[in-house]
């Protein structure tokens, strides 16, 4: 038990290091040298938690979005309305991913090159998981009555498709705009959206 | 009026020159040597007609880009419900850029990365024109009591962000996914935002 703590937290570190020096030097010019620094183990310590560069990046990535999904799933299993749940799901698939890179600048789109297939495959995984938590909602709705019933999965799938272009990853944070305007975006097609899935 | 021809069918010509250079060598290896001599005309003789290989490439992504608003305003002012033209639009604005870019494979990629704040600044611009042809057949709706009343700019700016991420633009369309999965990820969207509009 303690060991495994003690792995987590050293994992951890080592993400946190990684968050750092993504954002100060990007994907290609961070070495695991540079991580070990930071972190203050030694090299050989990273590679017992990590087998490369690569696999780091893409772990630091689906961390986000484990700790996205966490709140996803606390949105979902609390007492608001399905609807209202929907909405405050929706705001935060978008605005957590902006917030956890919006210190990255350009180099968003060098790790998104250096990365490319493997990152879409982790992505492909990631919207997956996303559009299960809706989908939970969307049934809970259906048989709240609140929501019409029928074809909850694609549904779902729909309103994360309808807000993926707010995401922070072909463009940056920079590009997408101002964090109120892509909230007031997402807000906007949510809000005709869940009309849409209504009774 | 002759000598205007003649501009828009060279310029035509070196623009189709240009489709079928860049799905072939992409952006960087693509050079107006090339294009001349694809076109069967001097080199001298595409310098009167743009100034730079720059100004060619965008002048290639707006012709696609006007061609499509062409289709747009074609469904816009057709005999169709409101309803089914904005189904339909949507569907276009998705299928019809797939089609256009398909051949490109990976240098779709390039050509951003080459031009990318430029490429971003012109496709802010087609999308602004995407969403007023869009508004203009919610206000249709919306005189004729089939849409609800009110915010037609925002409800049509919905449609173009709910779809934005359907798009070849961060994504080649092999990333993007199969043709009718699009198709059928944006009718999905479509459907439920037009029960959003809906009266």
């Amino acid at each position: 038990m303690r060991a495994t703590v003690q792995t987590k937290e050293i994992r951890d570190a080592i993400l946190d290091a990684t968050d750092k020096l993504l954002a100060r030097f990007g994907y290609q010019k961070m070495t695991i040298d540079d991580l070990a620094a930071e972190v203050g183990i030694g090299k050989g310590s990273i590679y017992l938690h990590f087998k490369s560069k690569e696999e780091i990046a893409l772990s630091h990535v689906d961390r986000i979005i484990d700790r996205l999904c966490d709140r996803l799933e606390m949105i979902a299993s609390s007492d608001k309305s399905p609807d209202k749940k929907i909405r405050l799901m929706t705001l935060e698939r978008v605005s957590f991913r902006f917030d956890s890179v919006q210190h990255y600048s350009e180099s968003i789109n060098e790790l998104l090159s250096s990365l490319r297939s493997k990152l879409l495959a982790h992505r492909r995984e990631h919207h997956e998981r996303e559009a299960s938590i809706f989908e939970s909602v969307i049934k809970e709705g259906q048989k709240q009555g609140v929501f019409e019933k029928g074809r909850s999965s694609e549904k779902a799938q729909a309103f994360i498709t309808a807000t993926n272009a707010l995401l922070p990853f072909g463009l940056s944070t920079q590009e997408l705009g101002a964090r109120h305007e892509i909230e007031g975006k997402a807000l906007a097609v949510a809000k005709l959206m869940l009309r849409g899935v209504s009774a």
